[in-house]
């Protein structure tokens, strides 16, 4: 695929007259790769093009995001396969398309968000968040992995030739990042054209050896800010610094009293309600790989977590996880004063049967057990003045339950079979560590949620220089073909 | 004094034909008071113009400290005193300049700084920090109170003609809001020069009551930086969350170990050695006015610390401050990841008998008896792997000691008198809140210093929209012209 004119005309010979069919004669993912191998550089140029469009899924508002719906169904409209927008009032379209196959009993759902995390430039050291650039042997750009990777690897696949033999259907979200807060509206409002007999959802990365993973439900995620409030200006430490109520300090306190060292949560049946694993899940874990040291040394880290165990065991258990603190200023910028507030930033990763409502009710009852009056709200002077210690506790985001499928389900198995078809034994975990919108979908569709990515472990995704090692897209090209013809 | 020029030709004529002695037949302070009415707009004018000149301390390498020092020199010129540089390598000058008094026998010293805080124009609401701006009763400004305002109050005694009858000596610093490195190497280099029977230290803030302060002391002051290392890149906190050591929760944990929500330093022997009030000065602190209840109401404050005691009481003893925190974002940047580091900034406030290196060694000690490897650089990779906790401390800041005179020398009751000859019944303090870098002169010249300031106490020093009451201005004008004639 030299170019994307001739991309389109080699889609239509392979319409028109079977010239996929030989290829075919080969293993869906042998094709997939032959082809791959003549064609990496338009496929390379195709995955720039669609990074450069910047798809910050808060920036609703702006044009960006409609600039990536239309980017989506313009690359679908190439391959000869009409794609729609599905919409609701303020949300970004979801892209579905169908691409049907006569005579086929099974239908297949492939679901990728096209949106991806906020950025801060200033942060990125290899190239802007959305001026994409291949350094060594990766892509570099926001979404690079999390998550236009495997749309892009799916358009590949198509153009290799793949001919399904099940209904092959898609649903590209725009808004997971944000927390998928519209999707449920639209299954509710186009329900009917979104069943299937599986969605495959691809996101995520594969594991940490390298090796692929399938994983049968994911962690939801809420999350929400903690803010204390001290004197309502700034004051002189010197002066008042023994006197006035420090809300860093306080801080400190309160969240220490929260999670432990160890990563313990402290807070009282802050877990109760998560569902164990059943002997056949454990049986998974303890098959993956350990890549414990490895990823210590990789990391440098002089310890860790958990006592020991897998990390595809620990993400089975719920977290608390403080991922941003903010009061005044540090370093060069700190000025010898009392803050007037402070704020952790949390998310909650929550597993199947802890409901993340409830989970954060316990964190706020946690608050008001060490002595304060928690509001939603920034406080007014009366109630500063009404309660020696007031907490803000505000959760901007959605958020999503957890989901986990079973793993002898016949079509369970033959995800499995397809995926270690091109890509050899999977590492199979009940949990990814990574949150995915997929409760709303479960609680809706009543269908199994299976996960296939196919991204780096080592990706960055949600942070700076956010990138996909191009061998992953490669396989993961292999991998959708697979699927595609399962 | 309507413009600079007639100010300059009003100072001739007042030297020349004696003009002023008509109005020294009135006391000091009121002679300076009626001549302030009168000149009021020319007074705000030339504060105005030095106000907008930049004298961010730390910089150095730019030119507006010394276009602050040249302000000085020339404003002193204009009053037909002559004031020199006193320089050392690489710091801001000290302005020093000498008025002599035929057959005076004593020397009364005068400090100011004319450097100030840093600003974040950001958080400025009335004005930008460096164009300064009359609204109401105030004067906005970065040092509109800390600490050029003694500066101006200064001029304007000598422009309404007061008559010292001691030597008068005025060492206005440059440095001070940067730790006063190398002030001690500046007196060392000119003691000769710098003796003197008192030196009056012009700084700070009155009473909260608006009374008159003398303060006989401050504390010392020493900052610090302390920063916890997690994975050497931010992780998906859905993914290693449960695994990796997050060093934001691994912060809150430490710092909640080393002062608790009642404002008690839980650091074992943090405040050893500090020296305790005598009965003097105990029955000063119980004669000053209680103004807690008040401002508590205007600081929407539910609680203070220290058992309801007074303020004066509390800044007598140490303190460990939380000036900041910061680890990656809150609020709508922050983003679902372990963060890779995280700081608190902290000031120790030190009081008579602490040393400043002694109270940061035994927060060092604290930190390695909660299992921290503490280094004070960036470590390295194999520092991280090799300890299960790593800390950095760091102090930029020099830092200096606390001091204390004794309220009942001669010179003490002399200060008392003429402060209060103008001021009325003055609120007299064994410590100052605030840090100013007296050590370095008490242990150096072995001479009593006294504080007497004026900016009000309201004054936003160190802060966003930093001010002074331009009242405080004007009660300064009479508190320095009794001062210089005392």
């Amino acid at each position: 695929m030299p170019t994307k004119s001739r991309c389109r005309s080699l889609w239509r010979i392979a319409a028109s007259f079977s010239f996929a069919a030989c290829l075919l004669a080969q293993p869906p993912g042998e094709a997939a790769r032959a082809w791959r191998v003549k064609n990496e550089k338009a496929i390379v140029a195709e995955f720039l093009d669609f990074l450069a469009i910047p798809n910050v899924a808060r920036d609703i508002e702006r044009p960006f995001i409609a600039r990536n719906a239309d980017w989506i169904v313009a690359a679908f409209a190439k391959r000869g396969i009409q794609a729609r927008k599905l919409t609701v009032d303020k949300a970004p379209p979801v892209i579905f398309a169908e691409w049907k196959t006569p005579g086929a009993t099974e239908t297949i759902m492939f679901y990728v968000h096209y949106d991806g995390q906020p950025v801060d430039p200033s942060k990125w050291t290899v190239t802007e968040p959305f001026t994409p650039k291949v350094v060594g042997d990766r892509i570099y750009a926001r979404s690079a992995s999390d998550d236009k990777a495997p749309i892009i690897a799916l358009l590949a696949a198509i153009d290799a030739g793949v001919k399904p033999k099940a209904n092959i259907k898609f649903f590209f979200e725009g808004e997971e990042e944000a927390g998928s807060a519209r999707v449920g509206e639209i299954i509710r409002k186009c329900k009917p054209l979104l069943d299937a007999d599986v969605w495959l959802f691809c996101d995520g990365p594969v594991h940490q050896s390298r090796r692929q993973l399938i994983a049968f439900g994911a962690r939801g995620s809420i999350g929400f800010d903690l803010t204390i409030y001290g004197p309502n200006r700034e004051l002189h430490s010197g002066h008042y610094g023994n006197w006035a109520p420090n809300p860093a300090q306080m801080l400190m306190t309160l969240v220490a009293s929260m999670r432990n060292d160890d990563g313990l949560t402290l807070i009282d049946g802050f877990g109760d309600g998560a569902m164990p694993l059943s002997a056949l899940e454990k049986q998974a874990v303890a098959d993956a790989p350990d890549i414990g040291a490895e990823l210590m040394r990789e990391l440098s880290l002089g310890r860790t977590l958990g006592d020991g165990e897998k990390i595809e065991m620990l993400v089975n258990r719920p977290l608390l996880n403080l991922r941003g603190v903010s009061s005044r200023a540090v370093g060069r910028a700190a000025r010898n004063i009392v803050p007037s507030t402070a704020t952790a930033s949390f998310d909650i990763r929550l597993v199947k049967g802890l409901d993340g409502r409830v989970a954060l009710e316990r964190v706020i009852k946690h608050v008001r057990g060490r002595g304060y009056h928690v509001v939603d709200k920034d406080p007014d002077a009366a109630t500063l003045r009404a309660h020696p210690k007031v907490a803000k506790i505000s959760s901007a985001e959605g958020g999503y339950n957890a989901v986990r499928a079973s793993m002898d389900l016949p079509i369970s198995k033959k995800v499995i079979d397809a995926v270690e078809s091109v890509r050899g034994p999977a590492v199979k975990v009940p949990t990814m560590g990574g949150s995915l919108p997929m409760a709303v979908f479960e609680e809706l569709l009543q269908r199994p949620l299976i996960i296939v990515p196919i991204a780096n472990h080592d990706n960055n995704q949600h942070s700076h220089d956010e990138n996909i090692r191009i061998q992953n897209l490669w396989d993961g090209i292999e991998t959708m073909a697979a699927l595609l013809a399962m």
